[in-house]
């Protein structure tokens, strides 16, 4: 066997290599969570008796043998294999013999991607949560340097009232706290065994859909196998939100601080070996890390938009469209992870000019405080406005 | 006066018309909202003794009855005050005089706009939960006329295994039911006050944040002012992001039942009163709402899209570009409501053709379950999948 | 008779008013363009013996007046109608009886209403070709002014290399030109009749396609039926791809124009007629205009997306989802035009500052010319730029 | 030296990662443009006297030598080489010594990429054509085995009126070949070369632009700087977009087959060489390839909206954020070739079942004709339609 659909007729060549497309590469990624999933299932059938107690013995230590070697980059997935799931099966089948066939037994390859996707999920948000708390972290340092610094808050790309570094990364702090908990809060929605859905109708066996979750390392069933189905891509995109939430942040903080360390601005320097030179121009010190991780924004919008568009249209139950929904899950995923990581580094090793600072602080920055002035002595405000207006006709 | 930032130098009429663009319009929805937010905004400066105990009562008075006549669509915004915030503040003046005036004191439109966008999201997400929550009814309401029908479950358009009308509608319950979870957490979001953050770094007097929140009905405070100004456009578009999940939903239910009711298919009926038919043909009993209830799907990502793209690259702080976040918000929420209305509606008229239910109930729906009652024979299960297979070649 | 297509059931009335939408409002700009289309089909089936030649000037009478009443704003859709076609033929039958409902042989809504819309884009190609000619101009007249006033050229945010007022506004000269060929391209594809057509797949009658496409303004006929349905949503998302080509100049001249006019840099100087203030800081004078044409351009893109969605994952042949083409395709249209035309003022009022440009011009910005100075004199590349390089280390 | 901009600091491994991001194996594609390019450009500096006729001639063989180890897979691009150009000089050091370092003399890497990619898109723009010449192909000879069968059209997915394989596929070949011909109106507009505007503000240094252009090409010069940075990213949005429009016909070819071949409808049959099954029900013989091709869609469109995002709000000149621009210009046009190439093998095999497509032609698909033969009668149409209507009440 090969496949684990294989027929007699042999598919065209062309579109078998169309069809397996990316994921005999992205599938890597996803071999140990197919085999704590596998397992899980494996101790379930030994449970309902479709597998003895020696049987899944063997099972999961094989299974447990094959996570290691992918996590080790020595677990390859044969073009012709078409996915992991074929590949690990196979290579049960090689190592058990009959015995890796009866795996199979009571699931379909549908529930066991839906699986696998889903503890990847769970575990990639908890990286994407690092990254994220690293950068807080990086914030909070900065704040503990140099929060006292008052700088000119803008609105408008123009000078508008004074404001402060510490008032500055304490607002990035929050928001990238708020999108922490809605990536929570996503995972957790994602946190429900779909094993026991087949393909999408349940499968004809007394299956114990319970046990096969927690021996997965599900918190919780998703008992109706068409919403199990309704989810792929859609759980998908909403996790993929939460990263774009995350880089929206991170590419405003960027944008802030490609503009604070411009030198008709100043506030900030970024450290020589934060920048990048000219091929023409000797004098350039570039931001180019900065720009990457503001364009990246776009990047994990894109597979935001794909993940949202594939499915739309599509009748309940799957369909192969979604195979494509892996690819942008996947990029979305690196491309925060590698931007919150690489922008705590900036954030911690950004140094404040206090003299810019200061020097920054022109009087036009207090007007409004000049109007309350005038307020507090009892002029109403409106009138308190025009008079400081006056000034600037 | 007229604007609020009213200056000697009149502004070119072409430059007003486009900065003001439709929030004449649709500020028109939110006149009760900032109504409600600055009515607590006026009882905080009370308590701080900005203003006199009699004139927060004049004030608040004032502002209830701007938002009655609103609520009747008796308040207009003419064209040259911009928007909602100066119509209101230009009636408080035309009916109170100087103390009018006062209200504007240690606030700005910044944080009024923000207060009023928020509050109307909070009330809007109920609009929408309602909705969804009457289409789940319906869900239930058809699964318990003719749940037990059987029908066969499609994978890849094509049938799969044996499903029924109650597993199928009780997927899409289930789905809305995790959407609704993750509007009522965006609305936990939302539910902070901004108000006391100004233009966006805060007001040169002694505000009483909390109680201005309190009163204007909000649950928390959400203290960092560049906090409060990075959530515009973010907040909304993550609330739009879960109208968005429920129109996926809703698009894949249109999708369905265009397919089920088709009469190639006819596992139900569309009520003669939900058809439309043609101008040419006339046989034709067209499915049209349900074609409108998939596209608004569209409508509404878009929506999302434009929310996720307008604030990206811009710095920190108040720009303009923000005011374009209001109209895909409003559209968005019009569009999920109406549809969500519109299919609960259809769902609950639907009627199932339980003859062609079971017609269709062709025997290789069962082959699957043929498979497994040779496995429960002691067949492994790849073995019994060829032998069944052959069938098939 | 009411609708196109009434039947003996009535339809559900909230089914009725979700299916008519926004059709009653939108289709009022499409009545003159429906008139023309329908004058070409009435003269057409005069030609072929349906209509008399008395029959055909009453109808292209009539459908004159029509379309002068709505270029006057007094044509009204009543909501019952559903849309421009139905509210035209029951003017038609209002006025001229039976004559009335013989126009409707030969044709489909469907063929009318593309025929409406390719006549309706056609000509607000043209408008937004005005549009984008002013501005155009408006550059021309910059650089006439300014052309040769020198500014630092900027990569990265940061100080690059000389460049001039006249090189920035011929850049953007040249790019809006080469938009405005694809959008001329654009046009011509569109300028093909689709009347004839019927609901997709022909009319059965046989109908002189080239002399309907000739009497109402289209340059060729469009022969393959389907392809002229698969042709909806397309068309249209390739017309506003050109526009947001045209916005994405905008976007990027009004980001450049909000940069050049802050006081830390100071190349350019907006008018005060075309800033506006704050209702907090009364020293502000803020670009609101241009903040606004670089949001628009997000506006455009959303409608963009949406048309490039919707249809996506349809089977040929109509669908009531094409309904929800037309929101996109004029709000895009709108923008667009609203947009370059304000920019256009804002290019031609815009002054430019001299004194504040030399003074930009620090010596840095000459470094690449220092490296050349030393290639003339016979050191290679690479080596001069290391020794003009040292001086920045 | 390694890089091409190297400096004193030694730049963050990290953060040199982060920048590097995938051009190290996205570039391996550029390699032979660069090399045509920059031949082009050795060859004007020999024409102006920077470089001797030799060294124009060792430099021109060394070029053509790494494009020759490009197309063969033998040139690398080393991790701390950033990109294809510094790789490429770095070669043309190592093998020519000093003469190597001489050819970035008049020009920048920001002309080099841009060249580069211009003459890659518009090879691969040829490769587009030539994938939908043979889909278009493809649908030809399917008109020519079976085009006069007849097969009900439908409108709302509900059978509408008489259509036929020819109509079908001539509809598709007509869509196909004005998408052909927008892309190579887009492929003419790339076809200008950048060489000799540096770094965006030009170089000081007498290059000749247009003997550059012609050696290294392009059809004609452009000549605004500006409006060469301008370019980037919208050229490759605009070409993305036509590739989207051919993905679009795509999407929506394979819809309809998929529809086609359902059971229920019949009209073809996919070689079983085509399908692929499911790993728990035996029967199944599912269109994966197809639902491949119509997701794919989605993939293009992603891509197009990335492009069309990432460069929106900045102000004018290079930034790194245009390197992300590389991945999804390069993606989308894979996708969109292999996808057109699988949908001609797939159209080309797929067989029309006459018996099926004639049962399916039941009466009231011949309802319109029936009308229109009383209209023939003499019966005013509105009235031919109520009679032969009442038949469907």
């Amino acid at each position: 066997m090969v496949k684990l659909w294989q027929k007699k007729t042999r598919t065209d060549p062309d579109i078998e290599a169309f069809t397996a497309g990316d994921d005999p590469v992205l599938d890597l990624r996803l071999v140990p969570y197919d085999c704590a999933a596998s397992a899980g299932h494996a101790k379930m059938l030994g449970r309902i008796g479709v597998l003895t107690a020696d049987e899944v013995r063997l099972l999961t230590a094989e299974l447990d043998a094959i996570a290691g070697l992918a996590k080790e980059g020595r677990f390859g997935i044969p073009r012709e294999m078409e996915d992991c799931h074929t590949a690990i099966e196979n290579r049960l089948t090689e190592k058990l013999g009959e015995l890796g066939k009866k795996i199979h037994t009571g699931r379909s390859r549908n529930d066991q991607v839906l699986a696998a996707l889903r503890l990847f999920c769970i575990d990639e948000a908890g990286r994407i949560r690092s990254a994220a708390d690293a950068l807080t972290a990086g914030l909070k340092s900065l704040s503990g340097r140099s929060g006292a610094v008052r700088i000119p808050g803008y609105t408008h790309t123009r000078k508008a009232m004074p404001s402060s570094i510490g008032m500055w990364a304490g607002g990035y702090a929050v928001a990238l706290e708020e999108d922490a908990r809605l990536l929570d809060f996503i995972r957790g929605r994602m946190d429900q065994s779909p094993l026991g859905t087949g393909a999408g109708y349940g499968v004809p066996l007394e299956v114990d859909r319970a046990l096969a979750a927690k021996e997965a390392g599900f918190s919780a069933v998703q008992e109706n196998p068409i919403a199990v189905q309704l989810s792929r891509g859609k759980f998908e995109s909403t996790l993929v939100h939460a990263l774009a939430l995350f880089m929206l942040d991170a590419n405003r903080m960027a944008s802030d601080l490609i503009f604070f360390s411009m030198p008709e601005v100043g506030f900030v320097r970024l450290p020589e070996a934060f920048c990048t030179g000219s091929s023409i121009m000797p004098q350039k010190k570039n931001p180019d890390v900065l720009e990457l991780v503001r364009a990246k924004y776009h990047a994990v919008l894109a597979c935001q938009i794909q993940l949202q568009t594939t499915t739309a249209g599509l009748i309940s139950g799957y369909h192969r469209d979604l195979q494509l929904t892996k690819k942008p899950l996947m990029e979305a995923l690196d491309a925060a992870a590698a931007s919150l990581a690489v922008l705590a580094k900036v954030v911690t090793g950004v140094e404040v000019d206090g003299a810019a600072c200061a020097k920054a602080l022109t009087e036009e920055v207090f007007a409004a405080e000049r109007v309350y002035a005038l307020v507090k002595q009892g002029v109403p405000f409106r009138e308190a406005y025009r008079r400081v207006g006056k000034q600037y006709e």
